[in-house]
C-alpha cells in the first residue's frame, strides 16, 4: 500500500518513516513539505542518507489521490483541516496527527486553537484514534484524529478506574511531564540547548490545548461533563511523557486490586503493560517503542489512587499510534511494523 | 570563627566549602570523614586542587570542641544523633543537615528512618531551621535541624496560603521533582549515567522520609493535624527541585491577589522571590544560588491554586540554608557569604 | 536457529536481545548469567516486561551445546577464554564480544589485559570479525573475535587511506570520544549521573586496551608494524563513538578525491556510509543503528587528512556487528535483523 | 568604578554581571542592547529578578563616556570595531570580548571574519589580553582584545612547551571540544535541545576563526610562523572547553619532567593549575570558575607530549578573563571578584 506523509520535516514525519521503513505492507511514496519542495529528505535529515531517497514535494491533492491510499498529516495546527476534506471526498483515507479533528465542540476549538474548527461534516466522520478504547470505530474509519501525546498517556491511565466507577469524577489532577520533542522542531529560546539543559519547567498552566481533549475523552467514558486540573512540564530529555495522576477513591481498594482491575481492562491490548505492585514505570523503559506502561499505587493514608502512565511521546503519543491505527483500519495485526523494542540504555 | 564539617565526602560538605570559602567571618578548620581519614580533600574532589589543602580526619569529639565553635553535619541518617549530644554538652553549636533532629515524634521517626530517634532532651532543643519561618527561634538556637530539600521548597510554597486560611487543609497534593544530587554521592544503578540520562521516574510513592517532615511543619502552621499526598520524581539533571502543589481555594481568588498575598508574606525575606503574574520559575533560574522562587496560578475552572516552588536542592535545600542559619545564629546579615548569583545558562 | 547469550545483564546482552527479537531466523533460547541465575530477565530490565520471559541460568557447557547452535559472549575480559574452547570442541560456534580472542600476541595481551592469553590453538582459529574487511574469513569461521568499539570506528576510518598507501604510516593520531555505555553497566564514581553530567573527560591516556587491537589491525593492512597515538574521552551521552583521526598525506589530494576513494572502497558495504563533501557525520545520526558514517576533510594548509568516523558503540561497536557476523557465517543477507533505522531525534 | 556592558542579552554579558555583582570595586551602571532598549534586563533573564534592576539602553557614545570608566563589549563580530575607536578617543578604556581587535593581519581578518579589519591605529593599541602571558602590557593598556575561548585553553596549554623549545613546531594538532554556550544565545537547528542532546559533532573543520588567532599567539612565542591543525567539536553540555593537544617531543622527556616544567612556568599564576602525574583535568572541575587546569602525559611509545587543557568557556574563556584583565589594568589583586569556586557536582 502506498502512503504519503504531509509535513515532511517535522519530528512526527521522521518518526513515521522510521517505523514504516520496516512495515511489510506499506511503502512511503511521497513526502509533502510546503516549504521544502524539491529538497531531498536526507539533506534535512542526514541520518537517513542512503535510506530515504525521496525529494519533498509541494502538495497537489488531485495527484496525491491518484498515487496513494492513505495520507498521514504531521502538520501544525490549523493546516490539515483545509486539505483533508478534499482527500476524503476523493476516497483517500487520512490519519491526522494534528489536533484539527479531535474536538467536537467548535467553541472550545476556537478558544484553544485560535481559529474556526473544520467543517462539521468531517468532524462528525472523524474517529478519535485511541486504539485501545475505540478499536471498533477505527476499523471502519476513513478519517482518524490521532490523539495528542498527553491525552494518550493520561486517558489510558485514567479510563479503567473511571469506567469502573471507583473514583470521584470531581477531583482529577494530572501532573504531566514531557521530553523536548513534544515541542517540535521549531526553534525557541526555551528549547535552546544551553537554556533547556539542567532545567525543569512548568508551562501553559491552565491553558494547554490538550485540556479540552482530555476532558472530552473522559467525559465520554464517564457519561457526564468532567473537568480536570492539568499542568504540563518539560524535562531536559528528548523523548518520553509521564503523567502522574491523582484521583480520590470512592471506597477502599488495595494497590493489588487496582492493578488487577487494570490488567483485566487491558488484557487484549498488546501495547499496554500494567506493572506489578512495587514497580513504577520510567520513561526510558518505553523509549523508542509503542508501549504505554502504567504503574499504580494506592495511598491508604489519604485515600488516593496515584496512577503513573508513561509513553514515548513521538511513538505511542504520535507516529506509532498512527501506524497502529493504520493497521487496525486495514485488518492487519495491530503490532505490524511496531515490534521495535524500547532502546535501553 | 572556626567551623568543622562532618561527612566530608558528601555533596553537602563540598557545597558548604564552596560558600564558606568566600564567607568573611568563617574558616573551615576541619573536615571530618570516618572513611577517608588521612586523605587530602582535594584528592577526592580535584576541583578544589590548590584551594582546599585540608586532610580529612577521624572524628574526635573532645578535640573538635576545643578547636571549633560550630560543627556542620552533612552525614547520612542516623549518624549525627550519636555525636551531636556530646558536642552540645561541650558548648559547641551544631547545624545538622541530616534528618536526625527534624521530627519530634519518635514513632514516626522510627517508621521512616528505621531506628530510634535521638534523645528527647536534644530533640526538644533542636530548632527547625526553616529560616523564613523560624528566624526568631534560630537566633537563640544551639542545635539546628536544617530542613530537608523537598520540605524547604514545599513548605515555603504552601505556608502563606495555609497560614492565611484560604485553602482546604484536606486536599494538599505535592508533585515534586528533584535533580540527581538529591540522591547523594553513593552509587546506585538507577543513578548510573547510562540509565538516568534520558529518563524520568517517580520513586518511593507514599513512603518518602520527607512526608512526616512536611506534615509536621504544615500542621504546626495550621494548628491541626494535616496530611499531604506527596510524590517525588527524579529529573535527568544534577541540581534543582520543583514542587508543583495543588490546593483547593475556599473562596474565589485571582492569581494577582494570590501573588500579592505571597509578596506581602515574604516582604522581608531576601532569598524568597515571588514571581509576577504569567511567569513561572524554572529550576535553572536558581541554579547554584540560595533563592527559593515561587510562581502562582489560580485555575478558575477547577477552583485550585497551583503553586510552583523551585530551589537548588544543594543550596537552599541544604548547605546554603545551613549557612543562612549560621548567619542568623550569629547576628550577621542573613545573606553573608550567600551572594553568589544563579549560574545561567 | 537457537542461540544463547552469556553475560546476560550487561548492555551488550540487552542490545543483542533488542535486535534478535526481530531477527527472522534466530531464537534466543537461553540467557546465561553467573550471578543472576534463576532471576527473570525482565526483573533486571523492566523495559522487556511481557517481551522476554526467560529466566537467567548458570552456565552448563554440555547442556548449552545440546540446545543451541551459536553462543554470544557479552562477558567482561578474561571470562570467555575459559569457556569458548569447550564449546568449540563440542561443535558450537561462538561470537565473542569481549577482547579475549582479538589479539594474537600473548605478551601484549598479558600487558593490556593483565592475564595470560587464551590457548594458542583457539587464538589461531579465531577470526577478527570486522565484517567489511574480513568477510571471506568470517564465512568459514567457528569462532569470531568481535571487534572492540573504538577499533571498529577507527580502523574503518583509516583502512581505505592506509591500504591505498596515500598516508604516512608513522603519524596516526586518533582522538576518540565515547558515550558512557562504553564503560558498561558496572557502577563507578566517574559514571555517577551527578558527576558525569555536564562533564567531558579524557582517560587511560596511552594505556587503553584498544591500542594494541587497533595497531594489530592496521599493521596487517599496512604489512608493517605500525604505532598509533590514541586518546579516549567520555562524552555526557549514553551512546555513540566518534574517532577524529589525523594523518599526513604523502601527496596532494582534494577532499573530493578522498571521498571518492572511500566510496569506492566501501561500495559493497551496506552499513558504511561515506558522506558528501562539506558534511561531517554526527553521533546522533547513527544512534541505535548499525551504521558507520565517515566524513573526510583535507586540510590543505597543513597537508593532513582528517577522518571523522562515527558509530553507535553498542551496535556497530558491539552487538550489531556481532549479528552482522552471525548473518555472514550463515549465508544470510548481511542486514537481516539489522534494518532498524537510526532514532532521531 | 562605573562600567558598562554592551551586548546585553548575550551569555557573555550575563556572565560579566554574575561576577561583577560581587566585585568590590565595580558597579555596572549601564547595560547597552541595541535591540532591547527599554526592556528590563531581568525580563530577558528572570534568574536576575530582584537583583539587576537596570533597563537596557541604546548606545550613546558621548553619554557613555561621561558616566563610565570602562566598557565591556560582549557583542558579535564586526560590531565593536565601529564603536571602540570613539570611546578610546574620549578616554574610556575598553575590553572587547569579541574578535574585532585580536588579529593584526587585515587580510587574515577579512578572510575569517568576512569584513575589513578595524582601523590600524586602534589595532596597534590593542593588547591581547591573555593575562598569564601579557600581564605587563595589559597593565598599561587602554584597549584589551580579550582572547577567544579556544585560543585561551589552547595557547595556555602549548606555550610552556613551545617557549622552552622542547617540541617540533611543525606538528601541532589541536582536537578541541566545547560546551554549547560557545555558540551563544542565537537559535540554530543544531543547538535545538532535541537535536543536540545525545549528540557529539565536529564542525568548521579547517575554517574556524580561532585558527589564525591561535597561530598568531603561538608564532609570537616561537618567533616564527607556525601553523596548527585545529578541529573543534561540540559536546552536549552547556559549559566547558577541553583542548587535547598532540605535539612531538624533540628529545626524550618524562611526564614528571613535563609537569615540573609547566609548574615552574605558571608558578605565579593563580588561575592556572598544573595537575599531578596521573590526573587529567575534567571540564566539570572548572565549571563556573576562572581556572585553566592542565594535565600532561608523555606517550613514550610514539614520542608525543599530550596536553589536556580545560577551562569554562564563558569564564576563563570570556567574561572571567575580561575581569581578570580589568583587575590587572587597575592594579587590583588579579583574583578580585573571581574567587567563586568551581561548582561541583
Amino acid at each position: 500500500m502506498n502512503v504519503a506523509i504531509v509535513g515532511g520535516t517535522g519530528y512526527g514525519a521522521v518518526e513515521l518513516l522510521r517505523f514504516l521503513y520496516n512495515h511489510p505492507h506499506v511503502k512511503v511514496a511521497k513526502i509533502i513539505s510546503h516549504s521544502n519542495s524539491g529538497i531531498p529528505f536526507s539533506e534535512v535529515y542526514p541520518h537517513l542518507t542512503n535510506i530515504v531517497d525521496l525529494e519533498m514535494e509541494a502538495l497537489d491533492v488531485e495527484n496525491l489521490a491518484k498515487e496513494v491510499d492513505v495520507v498521514f498529516f504531521a502538520t501544525p495546527s490549523n493546516v490539515s483541516k483545509h486539505v483533508i476534506p478534499s482527500l476524503i471526498d476523493l476516497g483517500v483515507k487520512c490519519i491526522d496527527l494534528s489536533g484539527d479533528f479531535r474536538l467536537r465542540d467548535g467553541g472550545l476549538y476556537k478558544s484553544y486553537y485560535g481559529e474556526d474548527i473544520a467543517e462539521e461534516t468531517y468532524i462528525q466522520q472523524a474517529v478519535y484514534g485511541l486504539c485501545e478504547i475505540n478499536r471498533q470505530e477505527i476499523k471502519e474509519a476513513s478519517l482518524i484524529a490521532n490523539p495528542g501525546c498527553y491525552p494518550t498517556a493520561t486517558t489510558l491511565g485514567i479510563i479503567p478506574a473511571l469506567s469502573k466507577g471507583i473514583i470521584d469524577k470531581k477531583q482529577i489532577i494530572i501532573d504531566a511531564k514531557t521530553g523536548t520533542t513534544g515541542a517540535g522542531r521549531s526553534l525557541a529560546q526555551g528549547f535552546h540547548f544551553s537554556e533547556m539543559q539542567e532545567n525543569f519547567k512548568a508551562y501553559k498552566l491552565g491553558v494547554h490545548k490538550h485540556i479540552p481533549e482530555i476532558e472530552q475523552v473522559l467525559s465520554d467514558v464517564a457519561n457526564t461533563e468532567l473537568q480536570v486540573t492539568f499542568t504540563p512540564h518539560v524535562v531536559p530529555m528528548t523523548r518520553g511523557i509521564m503523567s502522574t495522576i491523582y484521583v480520590d477513591l470512592k471506597e477502599k481498594l488495595s494497590t493489588k486490586e487496582a492493578i488487577n482491575l487494570y490488567k483485566e481492562f487491558y488484557r487484549n491490548d498488546p501495547f499496554v503493560r500494567i506493572r506489578e505492585e512495587g514497580t513504577i514505570p520510567q520513561t526510558k523503559e518505553v523509549f523508542g517503542s509503542n508501549y504505554c506502561d502504567i504503574g499504580l499505587y494506592v495511598d491508604e493514608r489519604t485515600g488516593k489512587l496515584i496512577i503513573v502512565s508513561v509513553i514515548d511521546n513521538l511513538v505511542k503519543g504520535a507516529s506509532g499510534q498512527a501506524i497502529q491505527n493504520l493497521n487496525i483500519m486495514n485488518g492487519w495485526d495491530e503490532t505490524t511494523g511496531l515490534t521495535q523494542l524500547p532502546i535501553y540504555p
